[in-house]
């Protein structure tokens, strides 16, 4: 045991300093490094070594020994080393030449999709997605038991416990209540924003961004935040977590939103206690998990009215002329503002969860081989006509508008429309304990991050989400507090 | 052989992959990461696994049996066996415990060098200089050999060949030559200048940086231009090569000369040959002739008349206000004013030698034993009076100024002015070939650029420096071509 337990922590520490090396690699591909750069071959190495490291016969014969001896550990310990057996039984599967193959593979494609994205050429990502669909269809033989096969098992990795099953009624609850409501907006006549259609300087946009980074106490001392062509988050330990954001001059309230959303998914990795911070159980709880954290901010907070009475005057100040005639209100209703859009992304809070559904639908289509990467555009754009009413114009603005399948994740998009239903049960639950949106208004955004922080942040992953969630809400997941919060914000919004 | 070949490429391939880690580490520590980060564990970490592989016994007997064979092998691989050779049995002689503790050493002091600089606080450092000293006492201790020891190893690890005794005879024929020249030029009246005491913002300066960047084709393709509190160059291969730069609002030359510097050196190791790039020859021959083309290009170009005639109306369109009445002339003359100053990164092109000789003998004396940490700004102020005449007022603008010690390097300052000096004899060489000063005027940086690769930088570390320059200089080292250089420029610019 003891001897398992040292060899177990010396690997975890290797583990570890791979990661920082994976963490700055990530990081300075997408927001700094030289177009001809190249680090493919070495990034395969370090993945390769990572691999060799992770599924060494000492490490894996320390961890089934800590694994087999889990009763006589405390309850952290247990809980990592059960995660541990699982994620290292599952790496065994994958032949080392493939798992390198697919590093260097995606490492490639990310300049290459880029590109396409930005040419509106899927002709050009189409191989590599072939490429990615094909892996991850091996993957899933690889790693499939009598219980757990085809795209569950890409679910399940995403998300513990989440199945087909369980997402298709999911999704068809929000469709039932959801869809009928969507339309009556629809049929409305639609309120006109002049003032979004003016132009908004990247530069000032900045100047919000720094103010929106002191309301949410995201600190320069822990944090940085840069530009990218998507924005993301990422974190090496509890004093190094960044995000990124992107600016667009004739959107301005884009990346307001998406500074507020990525701080959401930072905040919850600054909160993870300093001791499971140490562990392998650092870091979100899970996929779903983090987007209930970065949802709730974006939306159950940065898109509240009490946020608004607050904080439009510091955007006002920053841009007098495009805001002369505006009101805080105005600025609510229009950052709440439904329309059946193409970019996820920029989606409305109510007709997000459809966005989410299309890509869905897409991935169980290809990992059951209904379609292959050529006929993704055919598809996806079908897709969005039948359940957002809409024509997609391009692929940029259709199927190449994210970079997760570019990444090889397919499993995870369900988890985004999940994440926002966990944000909103959390929201119940700490309605209970105190006033949301007199917190907000009062600008105690102190009070929902301690919140959040002792019943859920501090915990790290060293519980399951589902068990996290159950503890801090009292109850087990249930969707119906997603659907009756969006029904009623909307309903009163659009007084039906 | 056939063995030892494919263990020696399978474990270079390693050591390149975590030399990606350690470049982004470094470069990231630098420039961006948050206060509070704290990778020093991981860090540490890489660096043991780094070592464990460089020294790793199926390693050493390849190199052995590679070094036994060499003269079967071609003459690129011939050298790199034969410093690979000498450089992994001088690590092996390193305690592993040791080379780790002073990994993380030297990463925990930078944080703290920053700040003690900031505040002139040499106690808060000096408790980290001493440990610095003790461990490259040790250091020396492990590695000395009949023939090497003391300060001379360390001289010899920075530029294979030299030792106290040939740098005395270069630092004493500047001495001799130039020390009469300084006191000469220092009796003049000193005209004025009072366009540099004006107010140049960091913004604007940025912008001639630009300029700056397209004159030297620096490319933002292959390279990264970033601010950081010690300007540097860091390189990972040919396509991703990085330079930083401090812009000072009340010194606007300083980012200009910074900056063309950084280029020098960045121009060299974008023009290694691809094929020595893909080896463990790539990168610069050594540190003086790496310092020879930064400061080529900083002085012998930057400098000269002909460079201030062609690029100084950038500089007026940039600053109308504060370059009104000046022309380049007077640019010309105030870039090459000599001044006994404080800062060795500021000094002029005659001093410079003189602030480098300050820290040989620093060096000197720290090696043999004769000072400790604590006596450092004793030391340091006094030399500055014997060979600057000046009074250093505190240590911020004295032994606080260079970052090198905190690194650890000890050996390495007094490559600084053996690299004006091959500078020099590098200029003359190619003047044979071509009037640079008619290149330079005629904007054809190219011309010198491509004359630089094909005798120097192309080679990249595949020869060893000494024979580098001999062959693109058709002479073994010879110091006359820097002093007589000096000697003319100034002479002429001073009417002496």
């Amino acid at each position: 045991m003891d001897n398992a337990l040292r060899i177990y922590n010396e690997t975890n520490k290797k583990i570890k300093a791979l990661s920082l090396a994976f963490f700055l690699i990530g990081w300075d591909m997408q927001t700094e490094q030289p177009k001809n750069a190249d680090h493919g071959e070495q990034m395969a190495t370090l993945s390769e070594m990572e691999y060799n490291i992770s599924t060494s016969p000492e490490y894996k014969d320390a961890i089934n020994t800590l694994y087999e001896n889990r009763d006589s550990l405390n309850e952290l310990l247990k809980h990592e080393i059960t995660v541990m057996k699982e994620n290292n039984d599952k790496l065994s599967k994958i032949p080392v030449e493939e798992y390198v193959a697919f590093s260097a593979l995606t490492n490639e494609f990310y300049g290459v999709y880029v590109e396409a994205k930005r040419n509106n050429d899927f002709e050009k990502a189409m191989p590599y997605y072939q490429k990615i669909i094909d892996y991850r269809k091996k993957y899933v033989k690889w790693l499939e038991t009598p219980t757990l096969s085809g795209y569950n098992l890409l679910l399940d990795d995403f998300e513990k416990g989440m199945d087909i099953c369980a997402y298709d009624e999911f999704f068809n609850l929000l469709k039932e209540k959801l869809v009928p409501l969507i339309a009556k907006i629809n049929s409305l006549k639609k309120e006109e924003f002049p003032f979004a259609k003016l132009h908004y300087p990247a530069e000032k946009q900045k100047l919000y961004q720094e103010y929106l980074r002191e309301v949410f106490g995201f600190s320069p001392d822990n944090t940085v935040i840069k530009e990218s062509e998507h924005p993301f988050t990422s974190n090496n330990t509890i004093s190094d977590v960044r995000i990124t954001n992107h600016f667009y001059e004739d959107n301005f309230v884009s990346s307001i939103f998406s500074a507020i959303h990525e701080m959401g998914h930072g905040i919850y990795e600054l909160q993870v206690g300093p001791e499971i911070d140490a562990t392998m159980s650092g870091g979100g709880a899970s996929m779903a998990m983090h987007e209930s954290q970065s949802r709730f901010m974006e939306n159950m907070v940065g898109r509240s009215k009490a946020f608004w009475d607050r904080h439009f005057g510091k955007l006002q100040e920053i841009f007098p002329e495009q805001l002369k005639d505006v009101t805080a209100d105005d600025m609510y209703r229009y950052v709440n503002s439904v329309e059946c859009s193409l970019i996820r992304t920029e989606a409305d809070e109510l007709t997000y969860g459809m966005h989410v559904l299309v890509r869905y639908e897409m991935e169980k289509a290809i990992l059951s081989g209904n379609i292959t990467a050529e006929q993704i555009p055919e598809k996806w754009n079908a897709l969005y006509k039948e359940y957002l009413g809409v024509e997609v114009p391009d692929d940029t603005h259709g199927c190449l508008q994210d970079v997760h399948w570019a990444y090889g994740e397919f499993g995870y998009f369900p988890t985004y429309a999940l994440g926002s239903a966990y944000g909103a049960q959390i929201y119940h639950a700490m309605n209970q304990d105190f006033d949301i949106e007199q917190a907000i208004a009062g600008g105690d955004m102190q009070k929902i991050k301690d919140w959040l922080k002792e019943k859920i942040h501090k915990y790290g992953s060293s519980k399951f989400s589902k068990d996290i969630l159950q503890s801090a809400t009292n109850e087990p997941f249930n969707p119906n507090y997603y659907v009756d919060y969006l029904v009623k914000k909307y309903t009163k919004l659009y007084n039906l």
